[in-house]
């Protein structure tokens, strides 16, 4: 796994060999079973999570006992229950695998001492963050302008590899949307 | 603006005396009336905002003329349509005041020298992303999962300053419930 997220990691800063084996000692790697859970709702959160094989869903069971799916992540994703991880708090999300998936896993510690040791750490982080922070702020957006069929399309645009491997009433409730109006816009 | 700015960045990490001058020198200030743009959807966007006084709005004027408001901005937030800025694309947001409004200006060159040249500087922008990225996905699980009441309880909670500054009309547009509904939640 350590091939997979170098080179991730390099997309944003290069490393030497020495920087990237600084890099490695704080990581552990971790492999999980289709349904396996690595964070679970009222759980504390150990991890962030580098994917480097299969995919998960990051999900919202309400009181009523109905789930909501607040994202997917897959190869080349990081993931966790952010606001958890950094303040130390129980998990408001759970984290569960759709596929057999293999993860890279950074301790909150181990986060610290990688961004102190390392500038180039610090800033691939932050480059992350701000991405990550993009992403949200579109989805909100989406939220309050996008019809069903418009963030339908735009997932599909993005993504388009998350509708062979994502079961309907994923998508559908990713989208905010019934599974019978998910099915409308895929036969149209 | 060098007082708030500085205490600001001190509450992430301390800076002496030679280095907040060194963070200064980034910086350009302005003053804005009520209802001028700092961001115009379609236009460039050359920099990232700290409010140090005053009260914003992030807002998207979809096709048929609708406004959104994707989030407000009121003293010690930092503001911007951050796709457009860190990817030097034109704005598909616009930022506007909803009250006189004193801002410290930051662009990406300036940002990036920052960062480069203080690893602090850094090591306080990952933590503000961090946030803003934790505060989104709280948001979006709002969508998801909480109905107009709940949400209106939230942010009630978490801003209450908002309730004395902001237009009833602009909270339900925030709220993404109609104005009626908001007026009655307001008196329930």
């Amino acid at each position: 796994m350590q091939e997979q997220l170098r080179e991730h990691i390099e997309k944003i800063v290069p490393l030497t060999d020495d920087e990237f084996a600084f890099v490695w000692e704080h990581f552990t790697t971790e492999q999980y079973k289709k349904r396996a859970f690595l964070i679970r709702q009222g759980e504390s959160v150990p991890h962030a999570y580098f994917v480097v094989a299969g995919l998960l869903k990051l999900i919202y069971d309400d009181e009523s006992g109905r789930q909501h799916i607040v994202s997917f992540a897959m190869e080349d994703w990081w993931e966790s229950d952010y606001q958890a991880y950094f303040t130390r708090t129980k998990a408001t999300m759970s984290l569960q695998c759709l596929e057999n998936t293999r993860v890279c896993c950074l301790s909150l510690e181990n986060y610290r001492q990688l961004c102190a040791g390392l500038q180039k750490m610090e800033h691939f982080f932050l480059q992350k963050a701000n991405a990550g922070h993009i992403a949200s702020q579109r989805r909100i957006l989406s939220f309050l302008t996008a019809n069903a069929n418009e963030r339908y399309e735009q997932l599909l645009k993005r993504y388009p590899s998350l509708f062979q491997r994502v079961p309907k009433t994923l998508l559908a409730s990713y989208l905010g949307v019934s599974r019978e109006t998910l099915s409308r816009l895929r036969r149209s």
